[in-house]
This record gives C-alpha cells, structure tokens and sequence, in this order.
C-alpha cells in the first residue's frame, strides 16, 4: 500500500513547520534555527554555512538535505547576505551519505508493494535531495566552498553545486556512489564535468571511485586554489568572499545569474538571456555609485539587493 | 542515374548477412567474428576490442566502420561484458581513414549525376561512418581507449567517443581532416572540445593539424595517464578496468548513461533523467550487495546486466 | 518621451552611411574605411585587423562596436580572406569600454521618462554591442588574437569570441565589469566558462574581477601561447595564420562553422549539423586537390571561398 | 531600501505557517483548511476544488495565488486522489485578478527606490503567481476545469493549465491584460495557442482583449464541450472524471506527465522520456489487473498512487 | 538472472538474418518479404503498405513492430518509390497490439529476478516498438494512411507517424492504452497533440479511451478526409499519392525532412536546417525540369532519389 | 571562380546605401522610400504596409525581399508605429517569386565551377530571403495581414509570419514551392503547421500544391475571418487594428515578444522569458495610465514605444 508515504510526510512536514516557527522568533542567523548546519556572520555581508554535524562527519541526514534547501534559498533572498562560504566543523568537510538514514527511507520504500509505487515514493525522495544541492546553485549569492580533509560522495555533489571551490593540503575527494551500489543522483554526473571542464577525468573518478589529493584536484581545475591549513584557508577565502562583498550586488548578483543560465546552452541564448536582465539593470543606481568610487577611489556603499 | 546506389547498398547488405551468420555460429567473442576487429576477453567481464588491421596502419575502411558499430552495440547488450578496452593491434594505434576505401566512395558519388542524388548518398556515407563512431558514446558499458604511437583522423574521432583516454609515451595525435580538404565529420568537432574543456586549443588543433605529442596530451587534459610503453599501458589499463568491473553493474551503466545524456543540456535536464532511471534502479538489489561489501570488506558478486 | 532615441538613431544611421560611401571608393582594406580599426593584409589570404585607437588605449566607442561588426562580417563574405589575426596598435591591447562614450548613452537613456521605454532602449544598446563581439564568431574565417599589454573588460568579451588566443608575457587579462556596477553583457560570461573549461576559474574572475597575468592564463586554457613580445608575438601568429590559409577554405570554414555550432548543444545534434554541409562539401574539388597536395607533396592552390 | 521586502515576506511566511498548522489538524478536504478555495470529495477518488470568493467573483486575491499552488502540489501527492474537477463557487468562474491585491503589492514595489531592487522585488512576485498558476500543470493528476459564466485574465490563464476545458452555454472568456496595461505573465501567453492549436486565433484574442463566447470557444478547441447549465456541467464532467478515476491511476499519471514533457520538445525526446517511465511502470501490478478487467468485464481495484 | 535475455534475442537476430536472406531473393516488393505486412506497387512511384493479419484483426505481433521498421526503412532508401499508402487487409485498419505477444513479452521480463535487470529488458523491448512507428516519420517519402473501421492502441500511435491520414465513414480511433493499465508509450502521447492541434481534446482521448467515430475525426483535424467506403477511399488516396509523386522527389522529399525537424524546435533552427538542404537541393536538375514543365504545361520527369 | 559573387554584392550594396540616402530625405512613411513597397498611416498609429507592384502580380523581386527586411526593421523602431495592416496594391495579393529575378540568381550560382561555392552563394541568397519574411516576426508591432484573390508560394512564408490573417471571399492560397521543384524555404515549412494548427492539412497542402480556398482558410484556421471584398477587408481590419494601437504599447509589444519566444519552447521556459521582461515592464508608466483609463471609462493617451 502507498498509505506509508503519507504519515511520513506528514511528520516530516508537521516538524518542518515547528521548525520554521522556532526560527522566526530566534536570532535571523545564529545556529539555533537549523539542526545540521550552523549560520554566521563573520564579516559584514558575507555569511558562513558550515555542516554541523562533527561527531557523525558532517554526513547527510534526512534533515539536512531539508535545511540546505531552506538555508539557500533563505539566504537568496536575505538582503543584507552578499556572499556565502561554505564549510563543515571538526576536521572532515563531510563524508556523505549517513547510512542509517538512507537505509531507513530505503527501508520505507520497501514497504510499498508495487514497483511504480515505490518508484513515485523514490522518485520525490531524490527530489527532494536533489533540491538540496541545487539550492546553492539557484541562490542568487556567490557560493564559496572551503574543503579540508574528507569531501565524499554527497559532499562531491554538494561542492560542485558551488560557484568557487578551494581546498586544505590535506583535503581528498571521492565520488563514492558506486562504491555503494548507485550512480550518483544528486548533481555530481552533472556538473562535475562542467566544473572541471575534462571529460575524460571526470568519467575516471566516477568510474572508478577513487580518491583524489587536493594537489591533483588543483591540477584538474577542481579547486581554485590549496592552502596549507583550515584555519587559513577559512580566513582567506572570508577575504575574497569581502572583495566580492564589497562590490555592487546588482553587478554580482546579476553576474551569477547569467554564468548559470549560459552554462550548458547555445551562446546566442545566453545573450539574449543577459540583455534581458540588463535592460533593467542598468537602470540602477549602482553603476553611478561604482563609477565615482572607480573614478574617486573611494569604497561605493550599495543597497541590499 | 541514382540506380548505383542500390547494388552497392545491395552488396552491402548480403555481405553484413553473410557475416551475422558467420558470427553467430563461430565462438562468440574471437576475432573469426570480424575482419578488421579482434575481440578477447583478457580477464572476466572485461572485453579487448583491438582495431586489426596491423598491415595497414590499422586503418579505417568501409568495412570497419560497419563493424565498430555492431561490435559495440553488441557489447552493449552482452551481459557479461562490464568494460571495454580499444587499442590496436600492431605498433600504431591507427593511421585514420584507409584512402582507397575512401576514393572508392567517392568515385561511386561521382557516377551520380545530379548533386541532389549525390548529397543524399554521401549523406548516408556520413551517417554510416558516424554510427560506427558513435557506437562508442551509445555503449552502456565504460570504453578505455590506449593509444600507442600514431592516433590520425578517424582515430581522434574514434577515441573521443571513449570514456577515458590513455596513452604510450610514443604516442602523438593529429586531427588530419583538414590537410586532405574536409572538415572532420565523424565526431572530433563535435567531441573534442567537451573531451579537453579549452575551445582554445581545440580549435588550434582542428584548424592547424599539427601532430601532439602524448606530453601536450596529457596536459590538455586530452588523455588521463601517459605509460612508457605499449605492454605496461595495456596492463594497467586492464587493472583500471577490472577495478570497474567488479562494482555493481547498475552503479556503472547508469552512470555513464547520466553522463552521457547530461553533457550538452541544462543540469535540470540532466538532473530530471537520473531521476527517472534511478527511481528504479534504486530498487536493485546491487544496493544491498553494494552496503554489505562496503560493511563486510568483502567483495560482491553481482548479476550481469 | 522616447522621441529622444528617434534624432540620435538618425544621427548615427547618417553617418554610418557616410562613413559606407567613403569605405567603397577608397582602397578596399586600407585602414582608410574604420575610424577605429586598422585593416592590411600582411600575407596573401591573411587578414590583420588592430583596434586603432593606441592614444586613447584602444577603448570601445560606440563607433568601435558598430565597426567591428561592419569589418568581421566584410571580411567573413570576402573571398581572399582565410584567416584573421587580431591586435591593437600601440602598447596596450584595449583598456575596455570607453568611459565618455558610455555615459553618453547613459544619459540618453536617462532623458527618457519611464523606465519600459529606457529599457527598449538599453536592450536595443546591448543587442548592438553584443553584435560586434558576435561578429567574430558568425565570421567563418579563423580570428587569432593577440593580446599584449592590457586586455580589460570588453577586450575579454572580444577575445572569448575569437577562434584561438595568444599573448605575450607583459599581458594581462581582467573581467572588469562588476567593478564599474554591472555584470558583463556583451560575451564572457557566456562564452569564458567554455573557453578555459574550468567553471571554478570563470566564476572567480568574473566575480573579483583581478587581474590574470600571462603565465596564469596559459595555465587556465585562455591562452594556448605565451611569447616574449608583441613583435615575436606578431610575427609567430602571422605564420599560424599563413599555415591555415594554405589548407582547403572549404575544409577550415566549415570546420569552424561546425565547431561554432556544436559547442554547447548535445553531440548528436551537432553531428546533424556537420552531415549536412558535408553532404555538400564533399562534393567540391578541394578534396581532390589536397589529396593530390598530399600524395605529390606539393602545395595546392584552392579556389577562394 | 530595500527593507520593505522582508517584513511583507516575514509576514506572509508567518501566515504561511500558522496555515499550516490550522489545516493540518482541520480534516484533510473540507474547505476549512483554505481561505480562498473549497475543497471537496464528491466521489470516490474524484476531488473537486472550487475558487471560493464568490462575493467577490473569485477574483485572484495574494493568499489565492499560494493557496492554488499549496492545494494542487498537495493534491498531487494525495494517493487517494485521482481526478479533479475545478470550477468557481457562485454564478462566475472568476473576474481575474482582485485589484486591491494587486495595487497593494504595486504600491510595495515603488516604495523601493532602485529600479533593480524593484525588478527583484517584482520578479519574486510574477514567480509566485505563476507558481500558483502552473501547480495544475505540475500535478500528476489530471485537473478538468468547468467554466461557467466569466473567465476573465487570471482566470485565462488557469484554465489553460488545466488538461480539459468545459464550459457552460453562458460563459465567456476574455484574455484581459492588455487592457489593464501589462503583456499577460502567468501562462497564457505560453499555453494558449499550443491549447488551441491556432496562432492566429490565439494572437488575435491576446492582442485585442475581446470577449469569446462559448460558442466560438468550443468552434476553436479552447473547450471541449459546452453544456447548458452549470448543474448539468458539473454533474456530466464528474461522471467523465468518474471514469478517469476507475482506471489504473499509474496509466492516467504516467500519460499525464508525458504529455505534458512533450508538449513542446522534438518528438525523440518524448520518446525517451516516456521509456524511462515506462520500463518501471509496465513492472506494476496495474497491467495484470487492468488485463483481467478488460477480459472478464469487471471493475479493477487499483491501488492508490 | 539476466540470462534470459540473451537466448531470446538470439533467436530473434537468427530469424531476422533468415528472413533478411529469403528477402533479397523473392521479388523485391511483393508480400513474401514479409510475414505481417503485404507490399505492392498499383501505380508508377506509388507503393502500398497493408497490415497483413486480416484474421487477427491486423493486431501488432512482436514480429510486426520489427517488419514495420525494416520496410519503412527499405523504403525510404528505395529510389523509385516516391509515396506510400498505408492501410489494413480486410475490414479492420488494425485492433491494437497483440495480447498473446505482449504476454510472452511480458513473461520474459518476470523471469528477470531483479528490477533494474527487468527494467533494462523493457527498455529495450519498448524502443524496438517504437522504433518500428518511428520509422514512418523517419522514411522520407510521404506517408498516407487509409483507416478503415477499428484503428485502436497502437493503431492510433502508428497513424500518427504518418502525414496525411484519411479514413471512412465507418471508420472509429481509440487510444485504448489507459484501459490496459499503462501509459501510450509508442508515439500517441508525443504526437496526437501536434496532429490534432487541440491540446484540450488530445488529452480527453487519452484520458478517456473513448471511442471518436469519423465525423470527429474529421472535425479535430485527426483526418484530413472521410470517404463512404474502403474502397472509394483506397482508389482516392492512390489518386493523391500519384499527385505528389508526379512532383520533384527532391521538393517532396526535402519538404517532409524539414517539416517534421521543425515540428517542435524554434523556428529560427528549423530556418537553419533548411537553409543547409537547399544550399545543394537548388543545386539540383529538378529545379529547371520542374520550371521547363511548368511553363511548357508539359509533364517533367525526375530522376529516382 | 568566386569573384561573381563580389561584383554582384557590390552594386547591390552601393544601391541599398544610396537608396538610404535618399530615404532619409524624404518623408518618412511616404512611397517614395520603396521601390516594391508602399507605406502609408491611414490612422494615428496604424501602418499600412502595401506590396506594390500591381502591374506584376506583386511578385517577389531581389529588390522586395530586401526591402521587407528594411521596411519592417524601420517601423519595429519607429515609436510612433504600433499596429501594421500589410496587403497588396491591386487585384492580388501576390503571385509569389518572380521568376525572371530567380534565374537571374540561379544563373549567377552556375556561374560558379564548384558545388561548394555555389553552396555558400545560395545559402546568403536564401538567409536575405529568409530575413526578409522573419522581419515580420521581428517586428515587435503586431501585423494583420490581408489577403485577396491569389497569395502564392512567397506569399504563404510571408503570412505565417504575421500574427494574424484574414482574407476576402475570392482569396485563395496555393504552397506552390513543390510544383516548381524545390522545397519552400524562407519560412511555410516551419510556420505553417504551428498557425493552423493540423500537421495533417498543413503537410498535404505542402505536398500537393493544391489550392486552397478562402472557406477552407477559416475552417483550418489559416485566417481568422473572411471578409466580403477587398475594401471592407481593408476598412474592418484597420478598425481591428485601431482597438490595438489604442492599448498600451509596453502591453502590446511584450505580449507579441512573448508569444514569439514561447511558440515551440516548453512552457517553463516561456514563463522565465516573460518574467524578466515584466519585471521591468511592471514598473512603466502604462499600468497605472490603463488602469485609470478602466476605472474612468476615458480612453488613456501612452507614449510611444
């Protein structure tokens, strides 16, 4: 029977509503509102997401695909938020999947006695985590994402959604998903051979699993950059996250939404897609601002956007 | 007249009889099955698929092109094959296209008065020689190509339609089509650029046909890994493949399915199409031999697919 | 109203039409047709277009825009042209748009009162810019650039646009845009991502808009050279040139057309593409020739195209 | 500034969740759970939503525009709904969009000062209405929509993302926007002539904003049948939904979500997509017993999807 | 285990090269090519497919889906047949597929153990029948099917690969698939839609499985004409079918290749497409026989193509 | 040789320049501007654009295909057009291409010794063509085009391209490209099938060539309405053309904009394009004007546009 589907959504839903009102009535960022990730702002406009989950590797339970979606999509229309970093606590970015909950929504599924069943409950579940990870690519704010140590299967999907991805020295990357049975379903096949812009690498590492040292994931466009350490990795990349936060909105904003609009489309539609925007865009007061502060070197203060 | 195209297309056809019956009585994987391919299984569930024109540099005639398409559809649906390994037999891995097959054709276009009839025969031409390639890319089953020594024409075409690409040291490449007064039809300009991800380079490639060297190759990004010799190359490679032969088969197919599909679209596309194939894939029982593995350290034994 | 865009259409239309009379009775590739580009033909069949404003850094006019257009779809429908290289006269390759030009279109925009009749205005400014760059791409002829020195903002979008890029080692390249308010419109956030295959790169730049010096943007795929100065670098290029210009124009036009075609739309479509100029193309005596060439070692001589 | 928009948006999400819950604890159809939609059950698996404001014409209040999209993505995943019919409450079907809502949320975006900042602020909103509009469309089960008396702008661009139209003798309808100055933005400009299958029609009624009869709606496909009175409307279209419902739900979902994939994609990507569906659902215990059925000619009992 | 499938196919691939070689040898149109299909030749150019199981209602056995494939794909490459009529032995257009064969089918996939092994199996099952339908949009020569009496379930997906289609007065469509528990998933869904032109009404049909007799057809656009009787009918199409292959092959031919390209794509690419046919079609004798006959009232007579 | 090409560029581009010339001079919408056009404002607003060569059936010279593209880019500029009547001076509409202006091209091709430089000179030949017809579309004022007596051939590619048609009870229309051997290829193939909405009728009138009458017209929606004679023709569509010009212009304009880009592009995409044109649109001055003018019942005066 498919009456299984419904109770758990509703629980699902019934928390997620407690969850929502909880949030409205605590501090707008702090780590209260979310039970997976933690929200800061360490510097003004740029705010820091970071996987929370330390004692259990920062891997994805059901929860958190749930909150990524909700935090992203909170903080793409947040204005005073400009640029996002991206972290986990502890030592390992993430490990992936946490198995417990992906066998428990498995086990679900298996209750349903017909295969089309299973498959329609299957089907919003991947959904639903698909959502997740492109969460960070729908947000119209700058993601920057900072690995160090363990970056596994979900992780891999999750970073890739990413507009900038930097790593530790000690940092390595797996995409893990048939290790365990899967093609990966939540982005990696996607975009990592966007990202990295070499098929014939991108189809060895999801063949064959394998793990990848932050010196060869620079080498192969992965990551833009290897600093020795977390703590000065986290800092510099709060730096550049400031550069860019310093910036017009409208002009970063704007910028991101074409890059991702144009990625995997004719060129000739990205164009039109841009002029469209434009049209509007520039009509804003932020060209003028920026062209004083160009001309005057002095810092333009924008509104939120 | 256009009535030349019917006997050669006739000729065609009983010889293509005549070899299915051959194929399906003789040993279901030996050479005898083709006349320019030689098939082993050097280890279970991986295939060697060698381009077997020695004498001739390996290359590419009217015959060839036929075969690469049944051969690797064939492998495609053989469900004890898991990987596939191309490379040639002989010192080169080939030489391109074999030019009396080519003027041969030519000539029967010629026969043709009118350019309508013409164009219509070289366009089946084009469409025959294309499916021989894009057998490689339809192929559920991961293709590793090993290029030793020279890799001409038909052959960029050919290995851009792999999954991966390695090669000897010896090796060096060359998109020829220019310098004989075509543009490449069968592939190249339509993969190579998404192969090494700079358009920089592709075009310099396509447009000069200057020969690279397996160095440059493995700096573009065009092969994976670069081994000192031919012996060692395909020994490796065959460990390479043997490692993605024993995940599960679901896990590998469609994963390169979702690759293949996803490259050139929008990633909800691509994300809507693993969503379809894994809401049933997912229901496979590799899932659980995959996490017992995984658990057990043991190795799974799944069923071919 | 929006009368206001009616007498500066007016105006510009005129005058192109003047400056149209001029180009015809003078000589046909002098640098006496632009206002701001210099055309010569330093090699027979090889085209060298230099932006020509060296006193004012070469910036973008409005003029410059509207002739870059004019000149890459000329050239593209001139016979005797096979290949163009690119440059700017003096010692910077383009500092970007030129800041007076722009402000007086933004004012004109601003005379108009309501923001749907400044809008149409913008995008007919924006289609107009985008033309110029696109002019480069739709040219069927191969553009090498060159860049030396500074190569900022609009230079970036123009650059994307041509076949292959080279620099010397003094250059530098900057996505300048979002430091002056807006996100580029006129190309590099739709083709960049595509020309160095790194999204990871792409979006950085676009989004810090610092500067990349020559040796970085070789590591990155956005150039495919670096030479020691603009002579060598001249001289080096100019021989590319005539390389591909002693090859089949048919062969190296419909190479690019096909390759232009194919780069973000799925292989099978491209492939379509390529049959139907073939079906063509095969039929044309270039193939002849350069398999004579080939097989007499002799240079051919092909018709123009 | 750009602070307007939080407080509209912390309100309407506050009112969003205190909805939630009333409705979570309300029994799961009655009408009480929506303020702007009656929600019924008329027969076994046959769901009837009904536009609830008719003091006001059903006019498009904001909370209508969230509450269409709440009621059918829910539905959608309501198993034991199959069909639903959807008409208005009172003598209209509806007056289009209720104009204090929509000066309220016009007189939100001018208290903005940047044109961009409105633009976003605005571009959030025409998301929101279309997301109410194309939750028809989004919902796997078919939705049949009775017109009765006015159908006017809104109310246009409802119907048309339903799967069938019927309409009573006395009902009109009227693509209003133009009128009201705007390009209609929340689907009838996109779904109207692929409903109706003529450009011209479908052009000349959005361009003019006249008013089509019933008649002439039935004559050019926007309906399927036209009906006397609402009563008998209503009481023959549930008997048709009656009889969509008494069919296997994973061949009445499956045929809708293809459908409306191919509706505008090349025939070969239909194709495929329907494939993927297909190889899991032809695996349902709905074929053996939909075959049964149709041997012996007794009702089926499907299970809920 | 996946073993199943092998033997199956096995057997089909030696009866097809059986069949393939008692092919060549018979007379090259009569019916003893085919076991499910009659082919003749009434008139000059004009050939006539008929569904050839006149006791069993014409009903698609799996060997019918394969014969449909191979003669419309003979066809296309046969030069002298410039047109097709298709329509049914005996009273019956066709009563859908046929049970005994969709069982076996079935059954094969039962045996399968495992959901992703079955779910591959049907996949390929399912592209085989649709291959069979695609066939006839993909032959090149124009198709005009003659439906007389039952044309049910598959009947309809295959009427609507053709291009014109004509029926009799007695004549009644039924797209049956939602009776038997799954979804159309051989061409209805995709192309009803576009043949009919009425969205609103495909869906009914589809939804429904209700009968539509002639006189609808006919109203809905389905059929272009209704004749009193088969006979009548047959005698008035072949007259249609010489009409059109009295004209160019090249104008005829090319028109279906554009047509059905530009079916569902922006109009811009279907402008392209045709653009690179013609660039040779013009080039082409038929253009100044057609013009000599034209002026001369004179009869042309093309080439073959 | 290729050189025939230049020469014949040449005259015909120091024609177009001096034909600009001498329009500038004159008054902007009279006569005098075109040589095979007539322009006229019989009301504020509305443009009447005439084909104007009655003594010669209207047909399609070098000269006309030019100016379509000239003339209706210009009045898709000129603010103070908003709404177009097109129809034909004298007794018909159009004969189609004339033929004497297609040998003269057709012979300037076999002038050229090579099949690939005939190629490229009849792909420019047919995209000038093609631009002609798509200006129409291009044109983001609606266009109402009025059909008498014949419209032929050229004719056809040119009305689809309007937004809507009408005729008088002697029109008749003939898609008469098959009967003078080659396939329509400016624009009937690709637009045809989407105006009336059948695939059926649309590919037997491209395929037969056979007439269609003005009731036949309305019944398979080609046009909207039949009018008794050519004068009130004319009069009641320029009344339907004056409800229009009385519209706002942005509501108008961007209604037309979307309805193009929509066509044959799924839905999701429609509705992003519409979204970012109105969320600029949103913010003009027009929606306040209509909307006082809909409360006032006073007629509202918009800028122009």
């Amino acid at each position: 029977m498919c009456s299984n589907i419904r109770p758990f959504l509703l629980v699902n839903n019934n928390k997620r509503v407690l969850e929502k009102i909880m949030r409205r009535y605590s501090s707008s960022t702090g780590s209260a509102q979310y039970e997976t990730l933690a929200v800061s702002v360490p510097k003004k406009y740029v705010y820091h997401v970071e996987l929370n989950r330390p004692a259990k590797l920062n891997t994805f339970t059901p929860a958190m695909w749930k909150e990524l979606s909700t935090c992203f999509s909170t903080l793409s229309e947040t204005p005073e938020c400009r640029v996002i970093v991206l972290s986990g606590q502890g030592k390992h970015f993430t490990g992936g999947i946490d198995l417990n909950g992906f066998i428990e929504n498995a086990s679900k599924a298996h209750e349903l006695s017909d295969v089309a069943r299973k498959a329609r409950f299957l089907s919003y579940l991947i959904k639903e985590y698909q959502d997740g990870i492109t969460a960070l690519e729908n947000c119209v704010k700058p993601v920057l994402a900072v690995v160090h140590n363990a970056c596994v299967g979900a992780g891999v999907d999750l970073i890739t959604a990413a507009d900038i991805r930097y790593c530790t020295e000690e940092a390595w990357f797996q995409v893990k998903e048939v290790d365990v049975g899967l093609a990966a379903d939540v982005g990696t096949l996607q975009r990592l051979p966007k990202v990295i812009g070499s098929a014939s690498i991108a189809r060895e590492l999801c063949f064959t699993a394998r793990k990848v040292p932050s010196k060869e994931a620079l080498d192969i466009g992965l990551v833009s950059k290897v600093f020795s350490d977390k703590d000065s990795a986290i800092k510099e990349v709060l730096e550049v996250a400031q550069t860019i936060a310093s910036k017009s909105p409208v002009a970063v904003q704007v910028t991101k939404q074409s890059l991702v609009y144009s990625q995997s489309r004719p060129t000739c539609e990205g164009l039109e897609h841009i002029r469209l925007l434009n049209m509007t865009m520039l009509q804003s007061d932020d060209l003028s601002k920026a062209a004083i502060s160009q001309a005057t070197k002095t810092e333009a203060e924008f509104d939120d956007l």
